[in-house]
């Protein structure tokens, strides 16, 4: 089992999560977080020649879901499709990280392994 | 040292904590999260005659605790009591992950090791 | 790569992700948790001879970082540094855990592996 995080745009949020429906995953979780990838601070001058430097750092949200291994490529494919905008995709889209996840219990039944998230 | 990532009823997450302090377990977070799990869309039938399919993402509470690796047992099982409901279970009940954790340190004092969460 | 997860004072964070940048650290996420670590419960004696026990779990912030292996040691003392309080450290000051990232993909690019976080 592998765990996917995915750190993207919030108004990407809906259009993600029904890729990865389509995509074959059944249990996602998300919540938002403030994120800040590549993008440069930028540099606000102020109306006496000073200037002040700016991270910048923006709502995201964060997509977590635990997957069988073999569906990594399609899930993160499905991201990938889903979360960047424009042509050719903008610095902010997002990113994917993919981790290893030892083992998983579903409470309901106690039954624990690769089938609790197939 | 292991993390443990548990998604529950926010209205459980009260009971799941004294469950972990309980078992043993010493510090722990949480926070509000949106999940979905097994539980499938339902269809909402509109007045005339047309229908939305629904996803179900519910507000969940993810907790997490990084342990020694000999409280797992333990630990998965205070989770299973106190986060499922009614005398079966019910889906929506939750979902347990395990993985591992490479070093842990104390910024109060910067130990670091298995030490820092037993 | 790996995976740098923070738990510290909620008034830290701008200092933590200051030290975090001047560390080389070019991207991170960070959400509003609750969290409980070394602090004991204080028990609190109620007007008529009774007692509660409260656990002190507080407002606390999460900060995530996927960074190359090469930084872990600068990037964990960045922390150290900024989060502590005092002159010794305090209890409740936080804790860092750090665990390891198998894949990273940019959205934007669809590019992939340890270049995407350095």
């Amino acid at each position: 089992m592998i765990k996917i995080e995915a750190v993207v745009r919030p108004e990407r949020t809906s259009t993600v999560l029904e890729a990865l429906t389509a995509a074959g995953v059944k249990g996602y979780s998300y919540w938002n977080i403030t994120g800040k990838g590549q993008q440069e601070g930028v540099e606000v001058f102020t109306g006496r020649g000073g200037h002040l430097s700016h991270r910048v750092a923006l709502p995201k949200t964060m997509i977590m879901t635990v997957i069988p291994e073999g569906m990594k490529d399609a899930v993160v494919d499905a991201i990938i499709g889903s979360a960047r905008t424009g042509d050719e995709g903008a610095i902010g889209d997002g990113k994917i990280f993919v981790s290893n996840i030892d083992d998983a219990t579903r409470v309901s039944t106690g039954e624990s392994g690769a089938a609790t998230v197939a």
